[in-house]
């Protein structure tokens, strides 16, 4: 344990960062053998040291979730930028202001009304908008099928409108559900082959689609060859998380963000162990509520990281986290886990509790501890 | 709708100025008529002119629950802050901080061990602390029940060991899972009535026990007397929220606090009116799922505020919200939701959702829209 650890006021956001180097290695090192540019999802860290040991370990470019992330990484030297949300037409002045200033930037549509409205925009500011156009692989959220009729409408609809068609992107973000290795590898296939598949619709059309890209942190790892593909996005393999370690794709000790929390009361007839950390420092986020393990709102671990069985933040308030024990038999609370404690909750979804703080404290194994600053808003 | 509202990027979390300060004014006018102080919780908005708001009509002092309110409206002019969270040990440094630079603040303990550990660092420090004792009224959190043995003794640790005790605190939390006013009406007593015989047995003890401070907006608003009770605290009234209409204390028009969204994106088939409002920016709280009515992440109203019935963010992803109607039948999304089209969404739970933004656009009744910034983190 870091002897500085001690110094931090709680409730924190740590990062272990030996653990976060190795998922990016992992990551980076998967997606080399199968042949495929990585382009991560920052929207899980949205923290410029984080992006950055991102694309020293290989990146290529990065994908953002806001225009604020997009804007806050051209500002510090990135370049190829793809902001992979729906475009709404409001937002067209940020992204012409982005490009003008020399950012690479991507923008993303599922629908002919957006497309006509990049095209709209961009010929009446003379801007060759770069655009994708979103797949849906397995019904989850937004895209297109493969099928559908206006997929080759929108592509005609941008490339004659003179926008530059990069190609097809899908996220099979149902993924999350899973947990066999046999369903993921099916699932990353089949994502794979709609994402290519749309591509092939648009270039038998006539039309060029250079790039097809994919991606969940559950697909990239479970894909058993990616035939077709050009990059791969992916976000929360960075930290990885309680839910992901129900889906199956990291151990416990790949997960690389908690949050260190003191102990500030106990219910003892009840065996509550109440801390500082509650809903505002983990977030509302239940995702393992449906797993095969519910965690509650997270694992409870020693100061230095050590995984307490049973120990899980069972409940919740703004600033109260109430910590249970699975087998409470022969444990005194209040001499086990004292008031002024100190202990470590890993939460249920690294992108959302992430999202509570505003700078994560990195460890590094020298014991070291910097701050580093993190976005919030948009 | 105030013409300026266009120039907004979404999401953006606004707050309808006249219906904030109609909620502050029947909160102020209901603890006057019931002859008691108003303390109001911050944690709420965490944002200056909505405190001084507060403070402007009639409220004596606040309530906080993170230090850094506690520094934020200190540096701003506010003297008389109670921190009502239970003291962590290793947070009695920037509480001393605080006092020797003028700050009233008080603390709260419901522990020998938490009130042995003010004792010993207010004695080393020669500070003398304020502080409170807090009570489980309902049993949902924190505090010592009134027959608790160590009540008295830890009235007594403070006391002798020179700290001033201010007094004794409830709030019943659990009123939030109530929805009739004869269940709200009883358990606004039985804070009251614990509360008040907290106070007697450190009185009956020979200790003085000034203030007997309880509240939570339901009960505040349900309360039928309060005597023996010196102050209330409560938070949400300020905005209140779909979590508070549905325990049934305040009805549509007092709802204060929205997220404007841009419709993104359609999926026709399912119905789905996709948004650029997710859990990034609503939060993951689902506070009305077990309540009698479920509104999923969010009701869905018109850019100018108005509900429309049987619509709600019924999904949510980071940067994407999933809007469902109740009676899809002959409507057609895509022309009575177009892309770019804009629409409010009123939060589950406004403490979590206010918590997602770095700020708050404040829309007065002139139309004008002011930035107001709001504290994140710790």
């Amino acid at each position: 344990m870091p002897a500085s650890l001690a110094s931090l006021d709680t409730p924190v956001a740590l990062i272990d960062v030996p653990r976060m180097q190795r998922n990016i290695q992992r990551m980076q090192q998967r997606m080399d053998a199968l042949g495929v540019h990585l382009r991560p999802h920052i929207k899980t860290s949205k923290c410029l040291p984080v992006v950055q040991a991102q694309i020293q370990a290989g990146a290529s470019g990065i994908t953002v979730s806001t225009l604020k992330e997009a804007q806050h990484c051209f500002a510090n030297g990135i370049q190829d930028i793809f902001y992979a949300v729906a475009m709404a037409p409001g937002k067209l002045p940020q992204a012409l202001a982005l490009r003008r200033k020399g950012c690479q930037l991507s923008l993303l549509v599922d629908s002919l009304a957006a497309a006509q409205a990049v095209v709209d925009f961009g010929g009446h500011h003379d801007e060759r908008f770069a655009v994708w156009i979103e797949i849906d692989c397995d019904g989850h959220r937004s895209g297109l099928r493969v099928e559908d009729p206006s997929l080759v409408d929108i592509a005609r609809t941008l490339s004659d409108g003179g926008m530059h068609l990069c190609g097809v992107m899908t996220h099979a973000g149902s993924s999350y559900e899973l947990d066999t290795p046999q369903a993921l590898q099916a699932l990353a296939e089949q994502e794979r082959h709609a994402c290519v598949s749309a591509a092939q619709r648009i270039r038998e059309a006539g039309l060029a689609c250079p790039q097809v890209s994919i991606g969940s942190t559950p697909t990239a790892l479970s894909a058993q060859h990616l035939e077709g593909v050009t990059e791969v996005r992916a976000g929360v393999y960075v930290f990885f998380d309680l839910v992901m370690h129900n889906v199956g794709v990291c151990s416990a000790d790949e997960l690389a963000l908690s949050v260190l929390t003191t102990v500030i009361g106990h219910q003892k007839d009840k065996g509550w162990i109440i801390t500082d950390a509650g809903w505002m420092a983990m977030s509302r986020d239940r995702g393992t509520q449906r797993q095969r393990r519910d965690f509650g709102y997270g694992q409870v671990c020693s100061e230095a990281g050590d995984w307490i069985d049973g120990a899980r933040l069972t409940g919740a308030n703004q600033e109260h986290g109430i910590i249970t024990l699975e087998r409470p038999e022969n444990v005194d609370i209040t001499t086990r886990f004292p008031i002024g404690s100190r202990l470590r909750i890993l939460p249920n979804h690294a992108c959302a509790t992430g999202a509570q703080f505003p700078q994560y404290s990195a460890c590094e194994a020298s014991g070291e501890i910097q701050t580093w600053s993190r976005l919030h808003g948009w």
